[in-house]
């Protein structure tokens, strides 16, 4: 893909200084970007890198003022952040996920419907009873079970599996390895010390606008439904267990698990690696912070956890920092012991 | 799938009370359902919720007395939870597991074998001289590499891969996205600082019975094998190194690891995020709580182990109780040390 | 695959004790090994198993003296460990990754080049204007996206996806289940609450003789390169984040998570389940041990690190060894305040 400086400037309703007739063939940092990259100034700290920069053109605000020459072309906008993000979610739908057709061997089965404007990729399977939106756009080698349901605009990448009868919302992003409707750890205890296992036939229902990792795994419900609310972003290599419910615009970073049946609030931030138990509770707006595990449901909303046993953060920093010192505390604890026992023996 | 009431009374051997023709197309919890829905009674605790569900019919004990008027029908029985069970377990193979021959294109190669009543699916990949059992069931997009050896009514799901030349036993239940047989982490420092791979020419043994969870990984054996016993059940996101044995009937919670060459009893649980040191082995019965880590061999049976590094679970809680409370102890010793002072000072 | 100790022994320039007919068609330990299997003595400790071992023949010194009689045949090599390390190599190769040719179906986009002696595994999918090697060995249900580019000798086993620009060096090693260039976790809080997705345009880079574990995920930058460089080593379900920058010869261990751009030195080691914060650097040489949580940038080489927080491994022993003890810490305390006040009374 390749634009000239002016075709950009034209969409983005910018205004050219320089050499309109330059080729852009990416888009790069204004500190790292070489000949042939298009970049852009938004925050006046890295100013002095337009005096240096190596890109071809930078994308700049009509009102910035030139303290120094400036050898790539500038193309004028309003708000230069904001057409720069436009750039790149057009670059990323040109070069990504913009494919659209079926490539052969893909598989359907009956009774499924799939809308118009949508990429169905080689060797992908879609099973039997499936009812799938339009503009869906599904990777090679990704898997559909039997009656799922998928909304309009989602994007399914190469080698996802979808477990039958999981409900996916419109625009929703399923990256590479996600299994969704996977069954849950259920195993009941026998009076032979083995397990009898317990069979997992409830769904996964994700809202609109999830957005699920790669790796991460959401296991199916018992029975009804372990549930991802509208706009919740789940990052790699999650686990989330079933019955769970994760809320509204809630975030959880990579590498964390959530145990069975517990509920997750709106707006809440599950760091990296943290652990959560079942059967439990989150407030809205809870924080945990990286490594921690929640041992407790919570009811107190924008809350702070921090530490396994997680408890609030300003608490844990504290214990924290007398903890590398225990050595120490413990000598003094010994020196008192000493001056008190001296006496005695005078 | 839709049943009469009276359809399913019929074979669970029970008596309907009510109206026998309603229709059942689901199952449900009995504070959840709706009608259409099928659910059960078992615990005196739920009883309330039989005088309000909305379910079309109610499964019950043969001597469940009514307090209220109830206007689901009922279906007596000796053991309701037993009853549905085994209802939980017809739906899951009629609607999941129950598919049976061959999806082209299906691969497999030169010398494989395979019994009756398999289902193969679209794009499942099985390599050479595999000897495969009877009702086994293998979903899209498996692999199933060379020379591998597969018992009676194993499921591999959808996108499910198996390094060659790994032994599965009978009724395993492998999820997708589980990795089974790649190559034990193991690499011989060089004197320029740089690592030489150690070839892994070991395998894989799963007994049987053995349930692996979604995206877990069992690395094959650098000689010889990495062992699962019978009945052993791995969760989601689990990792198993090279040259481990898991003992029987033990469960390994999500996203839990286990390093090389270690030895796991039969019977343990290990519980979620928690992690294992290499070459130590863990006696009979071990629990372990979430997120522990443990570096040491254990001896005595039934010992439950917490923190990392873990030790036994009653002091680890003692210790945890006192660690929020640091701040405070490392005051009171600083008034301690005052009031020695204060004394000398006068 | 079967060879008499005659052959084998004539491959290693080495020479026959005993019955050079036998006919051995596996390696093993020389502890575990039985009829039909080589092993190899190289370390004194093993000798007494020489005497014993059900071994068809044993790799041994040429000054190797018997102390007992011997039933294994023997084959004498300068070097047995090095001389068993090939056979090792040679072994692996023959079994698992020697395949040639092309498997129908597999998929080649339009304008994708592979070079001379590869393997295209059934159902593998390779995308449009690729760059890829000679010698490469992609295993079935493989995905590789448009324009990647990957360099000879690289083994790609089944199932692995690689999105679309990412870069892959010369006698890498990709297993399965491994996902590289799915989108950084990049999300723009709205005032709303709500999070808008920053696209994430930038690729992967793994320089020549990387290997990545199963099921481990290494994200796309945001802008620019995420970078894995020269003979780094990654374990099965490792977490690299977008723009991280891992350096050469580094070893990072099972479930590991590298928050976005943060850069590891060279010759790193990171064990298992640890987790590293986001836009800090560690010097090279580092050591963290397992579980552990880096949250600060180091500047040191060679320090050890441990805890969640991490400080430097002796302190952290040392805290450790007194946290087991906070118990009695907090009971000496008090009994020195009883102490004090007991006086004040009398």
């Amino acid at each position: 893909m390749e634009f000239t400086v002016g075709q950009i400037a034209e969409v983005l309703h910018g205004e050219v200084e320089g050499d309109a007739s330059q080729r852009i063939d990416r888009l790069a940092k204004i500190e790292e970007a070489q000949a042939g990259a298009l970049s852009f100034l938004a925050n006046a700290k890295y100013e002095p890198h337009l005096y240096t920069t190596g890109a071809s053109a930078v994308i700049v605000s009509r009102t910035q003022v030139l303290h120094k020459p400036v050898t790539a072309a500038l193309i004028r906008v309003d708000d230069p952040y904001t057409s720069f993000s436009a750039l790149l979610e057009f670059y990323q739908q040109a070069t990504r996920t913009g494919r659209r057709g079926v490539e052969e061997p893909a598989f359907m089965g009956a009774g499924s419907e799939i809308g118009d404007n949508h990429y169905r990729g080689a060797f992908s399977y879609i099973g039997e009873n499936c009812r799938i939106g339009r503009d869906v756009v599904i990777f090679p080698q990704a898997y559909i079970g039997d009656r799922c349901v998928i909304g309009d605009g989602t994007i399914i990448y190469a080698g996802a599996k979808i477990y039958a009868e999981t409900v996916i919302g419109a625009r929703c992003t399923i990256h590479s390895g996600v299994i969704i409707g996977a069954d849950g750890f259920g195993f009941a205890p026998q009076p032979d010390g083995s397990y009898r296992t317990i069979p997992q036939i409830g769904n996964v229902v994700l809202e609109d606008n999830v957005s699920v990792g790669a790796n991460a795994t959401i296991d199916c419900a018992t029975l009804g439904s372990t549930l991802i609310r509208e706009g919740a972003k789940i990052d790699n290599l999650v686990q989330i267990a079933h019955n769970v419910e994760i809320g509204r615009h809630t975030v959880v970073a990579a590498q964390t698990g959530i145990s069975g049946s517990t509920k997750i609030g709106d707006f809440c931030v599950l760091a990296g690696q943290t652990g959560i138990a079942g059967h439990i509770s989150l407030a809205n707006r809870t924080t945990v912070t990286a490594q921690s595990g929640v041992g407790k449901s919570t009811k107190t909303e924008g809350i702070l956890l921090q530490g396994s046993p997680a408890f609030n953060l300003r608490d844990s920093l504290r214990a924290n920092a007398i903890f590398r010192h225990l050595p120490e505390i413990e000598r003094r604890l010994s020196d008192l012991e000493n001056t008190k026992q001296t006496p005695e023996k005078s």
